[in-house]
């Protein structure tokens, strides 16, 4: 009798982040279901991004879910009569979706269920966080105890771990791993506003984020940037 | 200046607890933002009857999002293959949807702090809960300690209350609170395969639940059964 591999979710935007997340987890030896999902955010080409990665790190499924939450407003990902800055802003940006990893989380959680894995990924960084509330360890340890009531698993004694091997790390040290991972960076989106063929703008505060990320790696940045790409 | 209403998200599914959960809130001064999700699930009878009970309480907004949960699976609910059973079940159903309060739960929570919300309602109920691990108490004091820290409302200070006015009655007991309430039954839909007028079975669980409380309320059953019944 073969042992049955042991599964993740991994919650997988296209991004640099969660991609390496991605990684980590099949050199961690899960069998991987790739979760990503079409909620009206700007930047289509993050799901053609989710894809290719999705490919070349060889999971098991991709599932885009449809989730409505440009109905629900309130982000400049998601609502285009926001702009997208292209300064970094204090406090908690207009780019953060509202409760957006609270969300995720659980559409994760339900397919973990089903699935009967073990843990779920998710590429949270408490480090280059961007201001967003739903990215802080006190957040995902919130999340870990609602999974422990929250699931017909949890009754049955079996717990659904959440993991975010990102959580401390710098942009340098998470692309430094996806390196030593094979993780092909030139397919990830990471723009808040790529244009259709998934090409950078170089100014929003991800994109600034990610180039600063490189240059503190000492590694050739390798993203696309497109024509709207300034200095 | 007059003084800003306060504002509630409520779930409704058009059944009889939500239902009387939206008349609860409205009774208690809340302007009323009625939540529903299109979720793959069996009886789309129920949203029909969310937004004719939406419309007799007089909300401010009813919003319905779709949700691919039967791209998940795993229940009775969202996947035909799967029969709704006609007896009590030990243990959880297999009408369970993986998850299902906590994403719901997370959508009103991004949904409340766009509104800037004071509360969001939920017909949970410990009693006649059917085994379902989502409507115990210890969830919701675990989603209510995930809501503190999981918005950008939560770092200003602004707390958003889980609501849960059911949580401790019996079916009788809600009936006759939505009886006092002026809420009209017949409007709503509690039964797992309703048929496309509305009509229940008479068989499910939640068919027999929602019989029992009417017989032990007292109050006359204005129930639409359809030719399924039996008995």
């Amino acid at each position: 009798m073969t042992e049955q591999p042991k599964k993740a979710v991994v919650l997988l935007s296209g991004g640099l982040d969660s991609s390496t997340v991605l990684a980590m987890a099949r050199a961690q030896g899960y069998a991987c279901y790739a979760l990503s999902f079409d909620y009206g955010q700007r930047a289509d080409a993050e799901l053609a991004a989710a894809s290719a990665v999705a490919q070349q790190l060889g999971v098991v499924a991709h599932k885009v879910l449809r989730l409505g939450l440009e109905s629900i407003g309130g982000s400049a990902l998601t609502d285009r009569s926001i702009d997208v800055p292209e300064q970094l802003q204090d406090g908690v940006p207009v780019t953060y979706v509202p409760a957006r990893n609270t969300v995720f989380l659980s559409l994760a959680l339900g397919w973990a269920e089903v699935l009967e894995a073990q843990a779920i990924f998710i590429g949270v960084n408490a480090v280059d966080y961007s201001g967003y509330p739903d990215c802080r360890p006190e957040f995902i340890a919130a999340f870990q105890n609602l999974a422990r009531v929250a699931t017909k698993a949890s009754s049955d004694g079996k717990e659904i771990r959440i993991e975010t091997p990102l959580l401390h790390l710098t942009k340098a040290e998470i692309i430094r791993q996806g390196g030593v991972l094979g993780l092909d960076y030139s397919l990830t989106v990471s723009c808040y506003q790529a244009d259709a063929a998934g090409r950078a703008c170089g100014l929003c505060d991800s994109c600034r984020l990610r180039a600063q990320g490189f240059a503190d790696a000492g590694v050739v940045d390798v993203t696309r940037y497109g024509g709207a790409r300034r200095g």
